[in-house]
């Protein structure tokens, strides 16, 4: 019998390589979709064409995609900075300049596209509300929204298909979701989570992805790899 | 005082052209935004390039985006044909091979994620139901859907922006789109419709988007410049 499959977006980083983990652990035959949509921290579409194929994705696409509209946000335009060593209250309290707008609309609209013509019903988005409430598109909000709207705008949804928007990581802390990605025989030194690397590819250690995930590997007592 | 800005979605045919034209007549600072994702008629990429700036655009933004998926659609795929020398009763019936998997949805969220940035309210898409009601993402059912999305989906949205999907097309004929295209001074000759144009870029003349646009200028009384 052959196995359902499931589109599952990777970004390169902890949670969207855990959360592919997951889903083929789930038994899915997983078709893995990077989006290079200019981020500065481009790093993780390499980490990603690693990651695909080591956790077990039956194939992967990387689509290009220009989204680096002037002043939109710090992770795309240059000239914004990325806020460094913010406190957790900071980080907890409003959107961040690092907020794509409509980022995550744009990654499900492109996953759903492919999924629609792989017959695939369930697409795996690694956020994660507890780490990131500050951005809109990561609650579950959204999520069921956009499950309404795949109902609705696609032959697949009117001829029936209720497409799952599926986010495993919506309610663990950093430190399960190591623990998770450790159980599942993630290899973390592979994912890469900065938003501002150096040059040469370091990690600044300072952004919010760099403080959250040293977060995590300190909740779960484990040193990170990466 | 500064006109509100709106992002229109234009596609180089008679419908996204007229629907362009509209939106700068209602008094908006108009920002075009055009998606060459693969299609076969994308000839309708440099009618698009011409039509934005005669029409009053103040800027035009051309994103290249690869949605060629394999079986997807007969306007992606060369392996698929094209639907020629249908009946109103065929193209009546059902979704055409035409159909691109949540194409409307990809390009909503791209013309959402810039009018964020813009500061925008108002998205102009040129969709008809009457002549396409073949297509589950021309319905109004899918805009408003869209609607509630952009409103959990974005930092504008939950801080109280209420974007709109506008469709000013909706209940027009296709003599009707040809007729106020004419009154808004639009150059029909610019405007590509056919999904299947010959290498040169002649018309096909029998594809559904062929015979809909003959079938507009023949209710309008006019002759096609095209």
């Amino acid at each position: 019998m052959s196995s359902a499959r499931a589109v599952v977006l990777l970004s390169g980083g902890l949670d969207s390589a855990t959360t592919l983990a997951l889903a083929v652990r789930e038994g899915f035959e997983v078709h893995a979709l990077t989006i290079d949509y200019g981020q500065r921290h481009r790093m993780e579409v390499d980490r990603a064409r690693a990651l695909a194929p080591s956790l077990g994705a039956r194939s992967h696409r990387v689509l290009h995609l220009d989204m680096t509209y002037p002043g939109s946000s710090a992770l795309t335009d240059p000239g914004i900075p990325v806020p460094r060593s913010r406190t957790e209250a900071e980080m907890g309290s409003g959107i961040p300049p690092t907020y794509v707008p409509a980022r995550n609309t744009v990654l499900l609209a492109l996953a759903l596209s492919w999924a629609e013509t792989l017959e695939a019903r369930d697409l795996f988005i690694g956020v994660n509300a507890v780490d990131y409430s500050g951005y809109p598109d990561c609650r579950p909000a959204f999520l069921r929204a956009f499950e309404t709207l795949a109902r609705v705008s696609t032959r697949a949804g009117i001829e029936g298909t209720a497409f799952r928007i599926r986010a495993p990581l919506m309610d663990l802390s950093k430190g399960e979701i190591v623990r998770k990605a450790v159980e599942l025989g993630v290899d973390l030194s592979v994912t890469f989570s900065c938003y501002d690397p150096a040059p040469g590819g370091t990690p600044c250690g300072e952004c919010d992805a760099c403080l959250l995930r040293a977060r995590g590997f300190a909740e779960a007592g484990l040193e990170d790899p990466g």
